[in-house]
């Protein structure tokens, strides 16, 4: 393991990087790659190889690999199918850590020609100690050591965060990625797995376990060929990090594709979630929720139990967000007969003191505060959901100034549900939310994503309580 | 009826809007109704009535409504509820069409003076012939005619369009409208019901269904006294229009709090969607959902069936979306053996040619047109999603292209799914996807909502098919 996660670490934080395929036609992933590295400011070597034109996107070429300078870190690999195998055993007198394949036409094929080719390769990469992600993968990105190793540059925008993801298709690690970037949220690796020939989920999982700049760890599974290393390796590290995941393949039809796309079988689906929960894994059901709930998992502990209560600033809102609490499971707090008292003494005028407790007639500048204390501090309330409407934050600045102190104090998680044009509004917003953030209480736009986020987060709670005392 | 609708004709596009409570102070409602009304640049006179201060927001304000020279097609109320029944009377003598209340305080409080002050207002103007929208409402805006009338200046960036909505919440209106300024999507006329004084549903569902701005309604229902007459108006209207509803206050804890909020009981949550499918209300579970499938009914025809085929550029989310097509209730297309001939014959290399159909291996410049066409060609394919990723509408240009002119051929609705950071080219996306929406072709970002969208189209064209011949 040890060693494994010393040649691991070269591979996500290289010094110096080759492009092998690298193109000067902006329409081709081997340009792309290259421009990948510069657009999130690599600060290492970056060698692409290209026998035929001088420079690339403004960088020096290398006729080959072998011309290369001392020795490279990682090596990215875009060259048709028949040349990998040639360009792995030149990574190996380049002492790589790794490779990243992002060609494709291996095990995925019916050809046979292809499942050749992966033996080969594999055999090449396991003798010369390479780490390989792919073949067939869109990349990955390391935020933290600014590599942005994949064919997709907008994956330079990702802010740096705790959150890493493993997934088995690029498609989806880009869903994920571009809701990252729009939410902003941050992330730390994201991996495209590809089809594994020597790291694949348990290999990956073991090693943000271990990894200091992963706090919290998303999984999208399609298929595996055996699940149970996946699933004790998830068993291992949820004991020290959250781990949200998604599964996908119910159908048929979708079973058929997981097949054709992975080389694996997408296997029995109840199963799947059946260990996931096994495996402390938070079960999510699309992108969406995959980071919603990692993001608030990331921030904030887990409440003691799954009442809820919701405050709203606009009744309908308020009246949604009930609904999604108790059809996804959680309940809705009863106020104790002193919360009931202490807002009648706040609101002596109006009869509305339930919950959900409706703010619409409240003065957010006196007494918003005194509310969220007073509901807070009620022993039938585990966690709490605040909804609003804000444009330009600057209800945001208001709320965040009085709740934050607050929420601290009480020791319960907070979850804010804020609606907003974001095209009017997203840098605001950002800034505003960031106080937030910084005080573990996670933000979302929407009734039912703010749910869905408390839900995972509730369901954490369970986990960790279930480990029992250390 | 015919009477009614003139009167509302001049509500909706008033030449005169007096705000009645107009004030300087930027944090009172009566200063954003100001605002609301020149930022949408609305373009009949304004007058603020403000007996305190000569000018608000640039313009003069005048002492009383009576001293308002002419008549006042429409009078936003905000003072206090107590002189609600006072500026009610003096727009009687203004020969005011309509009034917006958006003050609080009638019937959705517990103290009888409430219900007092609201039988007061609801005589006056049933007597001078004002129809009132509200009292406890955020307002309304109309697009179409330059009007906002309501206390949130961001609606003015609402674009125009056909799509009109009833809400019993300000609030879920906001989430709504605000959704549409971020997707881009044109609004006409949307209403806050408010508490209803003599316009309720019935009334305003059967001016829409007359309106020639409007081609497609929303309704947002919380509780109301009369069902049946609301679903008698929507069976009327349905025969005319799409609609798409949702109905909220399913849980317990929901429906106290949607008496407390309208005054009314939520009713049974079953029987109201029972009542929705009897009236051809297609029903939708959240706000997205709600504007989504608005969106898609407004600008394409439903297809013959619910057989739906799936191509996409990236496999993991046609994966994802063959897997929501099932669990929502779609049949996922058994290609015929034509169609799978055809497509070896463009793919001779490759085994993947069923459904969903996995364009990863190819050119797009070349021959995604040539995929399309096979496929909508098939007997057995009612409809198509297309799932591709795009940073700054790159692919979407050659996409659109190749695809509109057989989609309009085939006469089979297309639902793209295009992801993308908005962040990064919302810009180059709305000018990109005009084409597809030009063209009845739908976008959305997320397969989740491309999905529940197609399926409330399905259920639209179910609808249609139980009308019968005319």
């Amino acid at each position: 393991m040890a060693k494994d996660n010393k040649t691991l670490d070269r591979v996500f934080s290289p010094e110096s990087v080759a492009i092998a395929g690298a193109s000067d036609n902006q329409f081709k992933m081997g340009n792309r790659c290259v421009q990948s590295l510069i657009d999130i400011g690599f600060e290492g070597k970056i060698y692409p190889i290209n026998g035929k034109v001088d420079s690339i996107c403004g960088l020096k070429t290398w006729p080959s690999l072998a011309d290369v300078p001392g020795d490279v870190d990682l090596v990215i690999v875009v060259v048709p199918a028949q040349y990998v195998a040639e360009t792995l055993r030149m990574a190996a007198q380049k002492n790589a850590a790794g490779a990243v394949i992002i060609t494709a036409g291996f095990n995925e094929i019916e050809d046979e020609g292809g499942a050749v080719l992966y033996a080969e390769i594999t055999k090449i990469a396991n003798d010369a100690g390479i780490k390989i992600i792919g073949p067939n993968t869109f990349g990955m990105a390391n935020i933290s050591a600014k590599l942005n190793a994949s064919f997709t540059p907008p994956f330079s925008h990702l802010k740096r965060g705790t959150i890493s993801m493993l997934g088995q298709s690029g498609g989806v690690c880009h869903l994920v990625a571009f809701h990252a970037i729009d939410d902003n949220v941050g992330m730390n690796k994201v991996v495209g797995l590809g089809n594994r020939c020597n790291l694949g989920f348990p290999e990956l999982i073991d090693y943000l376990a271990d990894d200091d700049g992963t706090e919290t760890i998303i999984l999208y599974v399609e298929g595996i060929e055996d699940p149970r290393a996946m699933m004790e390796a998830a068993a291992r590290a949820t004991r020290r990090k959250p781990i949200v995941g998604l599964k996908v393949g119910q159908s048929e039809a979708a079973s058929r594709a997981v097949q054709s796309h992975t080389g694996s079988l997408s296997g029995r689906h109840g199963l799947y979630y059946a260990a996931f929960e096994q495996a402390g894994i938070v079960p999510a059901q699309d992108t969406v929720e995959l980071l919603d709930i990692a993001k608030i998992m990331n921030i904030a502990r887990p409440p003691a139990g799954n009442r809820v209560a919701v405050m709203s600033f606009q009744a309908g809102p308020g009246i949604m967000l009930t609904d999604l609490c108790v059809s996804h499971g959680l309940e809705m707090a009863e106020l104790s007969q002193k919360t009931v008292d202490d807002l009648k003494k706040l609101w002596p005028n109006l009869t509305i003191r339930s919950n959900p407790v409706d703010l619409a007639f409240l003065d957010v500048m006196d007494s918003f505060g005194d509310v969220a204390k007073i509901v807070l501090a009620d022993e039938n309330v585990d966690s709490l959901i605040v909804f609003y409407l804000d444009v330009l934050s600057l209800f945001t600045a208001v709320v965040s100034d009085q709740l934050i102190p607050i929420a601290n104090e009480a020791g319960k998680p907070v979850v804010m549900c804020v609606n907003f044009p974001t095209r009017l509004s997203a840098a605001e917003s950002d800034e505003g939310f960031a106080k937030f953030h910084a005080n573990g209480i996670a933000t979302y736009p929407l009734p039912e994503r703010a749910v869905k986020a408390l839900k995972g987060l509730v369901r954490r709670g369970e986990i960790e309580r279930s480990f029992g005392p250390p």
